[in-house]
């Protein structure tokens, strides 16, 4: 019904990420297609950044706070282990006492909250539910590793998922793969952290193995990504727009190739200056098609999110 | 349609919990209704400890793990940000691909996760899904903090939520309170502790201001539980149980009288041995009322979580 974004002030180049790690404006931009990306600054929490892409979406769908029946956060960054994010965005934005949880599926979080958001509309249990995904992953990153400084990225994006006479959000199709639970995650566990702060070890950051990651998402989202437009009854024909999950430009590529769509789908590029945003990422991707006008609002999206877990998750919306 | 559990074989006594904090056998007792409660040790992790339990529901439903169509997790003690525990327990429980995520909602995270099962098996989005509660709370616990030393401990429960004729999961009533974020919570957050470890910081422990809780638990949640069972259509003389989060038997007993629950309804006391295992905990309970013949399979029962957020939830169910 509505989406919302926010994004960092603070604009972050390829130059400015080499300085900390062995690499080039050439590399990064043809390995990932990132030219920059954003990095909130240390005074702006997750929670804010999700109030503020909140609050757009809300004002966007013309639904007031205090219809608000549920506030979902998609997040791998939120600095507690308890409590969830949600209830602050909830309170902070006039829409307590609803209920209020996160969601932890990496990348793929958000579409992951999508689905629970739509089943709790159609299942009467809620009448709007205000899903968000954001993640501040540079506090998360360790800026000198050469695998993941380049790539991950600060942003916040938001949806309001409400009733419709026409459904206006397809079939899920989800899943995870835990026997590869360790290719994207923190370096260290919280407890292993504990354990060795009196030697000083590094801050658990996130860290990945990049070629299995890349392998992965390019052989078995393309599949997930048919199997979300079957689900739905439609043909790649009918969608106005394909907006995955903003991994790599080069992953973006070879999906949209797989996928077959044809010529007139806009394809979501927002990963050249926003860098992988994780949870935010899909959202945001959404909200610039829709403001640059790549995209129709009405017009049908395919939806992908893919990440650490691996959790994957995809899904035919109509655009907001 | 089925549960399971899983418990510390390391029983703590209030003696061995008094050794850390100034305090008594006899103030805990009086005070939270505990005289034990179980430590996981050192090598049991919270994803092992979710495999026990889902196991063993998935066991007594007749479920094959590759009927699971998504697997929640819910639990505030999970040692990593990402990925998810709920992607290694689905694929050590031989439940790959199915979809699989965390949820952050403290102490009530399990009814949250038990109203999204619902309605994905209601919405058709999954026909079997796994729902587990899981808390190691005494990795997170200070042992010297004398205002939850002797109260948070460790366990996991297990349901299996499917198909069914005749409704099994009651209309969840649900909500948070963001703008008492702080009163159950990490006293550091991480980047506060990232910043600080080297001035030898303290881990970033669970704490809480007890009384406050106590307050809004007593005054808030007997409301919430008539909600619930006017939502489902009943009366409490249709209850046979009555769970609540097991957070301190005070708290479980002013309920029950607020309540005003007729004397055949059978009471979950099972904090008295175990302490509050926060997401794990109403699951548990279920377990050992059906285990011990407290309440029967098929019978009535009102669900109702509420912690850190602060965040609520409550249901009626047939239990398995
Ligand atoms: C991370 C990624 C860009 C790295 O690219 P790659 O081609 O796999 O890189 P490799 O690790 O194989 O290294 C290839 C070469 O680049 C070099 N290299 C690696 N990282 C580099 C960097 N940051 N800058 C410059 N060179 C780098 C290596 O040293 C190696 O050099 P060599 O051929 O001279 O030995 C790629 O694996 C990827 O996109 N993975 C998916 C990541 C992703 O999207 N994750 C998020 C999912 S939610
Ligand atoms: C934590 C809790 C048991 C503390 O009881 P309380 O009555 O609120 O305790 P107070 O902090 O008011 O202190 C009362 C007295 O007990 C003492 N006290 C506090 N903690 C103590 C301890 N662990 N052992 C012994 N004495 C203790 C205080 O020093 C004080 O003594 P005084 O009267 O001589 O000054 C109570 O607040 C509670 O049950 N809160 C809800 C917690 C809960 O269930 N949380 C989980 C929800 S998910």
């Amino acid at each position: 019904m509505g989406v919302g974004a926010w994004r960092p002030e603070r604009v972050v180049t390829n130059e400015e990420v080499c300085q900390h790690i062995d690499s080039t404006d050439e590399w990064i931009r043809q390995r990932t297609g990132i030219e920059a990306r954003g990095w909130a600054d240390a005074g702006t929490s997750v929670v804010d950044m999700a109030v503020h892409a909140g609050a757009e979406a809300l004002a966007a769908a013309g639904v007031e706070p205090s219809r608000v029946g549920a506030v979902i956060v998609a997040t791998v960054s939120h600095p507690y282990q308890t409590p969830a994010a949600a209830t602050q965005v909830a309170d902070r934005l006039g829409a307590t006492p609803a209920a209020a949880w996160d969601v932890s599926a990496g990348c793929a979080a958000f579409c992951h909250a999508v689905a629970q958001a739509a089943d709790l509309v159609r299942g009467g249990t809620s009448e709007h539910v205000l899903v968000v995904g954001v993640d501040k992953l540079s506090d998360f990153t360790d800026l000198s590793d050469r695998s993941t400084a380049f790539l991950f990225a600060d942003g916040a994006g938001a949806v309001v998922v409400g009733p419709s006479d026409t459904p206006g959000i397809g079939p899920t199709v989800w899943g995870s793969d835990g026997s590869q639970w360790d290719v994207i995650r923190n370096r260290t566990s919280w407890l292993e952290h504990r354990d060795a702060v009196a030697e000083a070890v590094a801050w658990p950051a996130l860290q990945q193995e990049g070629q299995k990651v890349f392998r992965w998402a390019v052989f078995a989202m393309a599949p997930l990504a048919q199997q979300a437009i079957d689900a739905a009854g439609i043909t790649a024909g009918d969608l106005a727009a394909f907006i995955p999950h903003q991994a790599n430009m080069r992953i973006i590529d070879k999906l949209a190739s797989q996928v077959g769509l044809p010529e007139h789908v806009a394809i979501a590029r927002d990963i050249r200056t926003t860098g992988n945003t994780s949870a935010a990422s899909v959202p945001l991707a959404m909200h610039r098609m829709l403001a640059e006008g790549q995209a129709p609002s009405g017009g049908l999206a395919l939806l992908i999110g893919f990440g650490a877990g691996l959790s994957y998750a995809a899904q035919v919306v109509v655009l907001p």
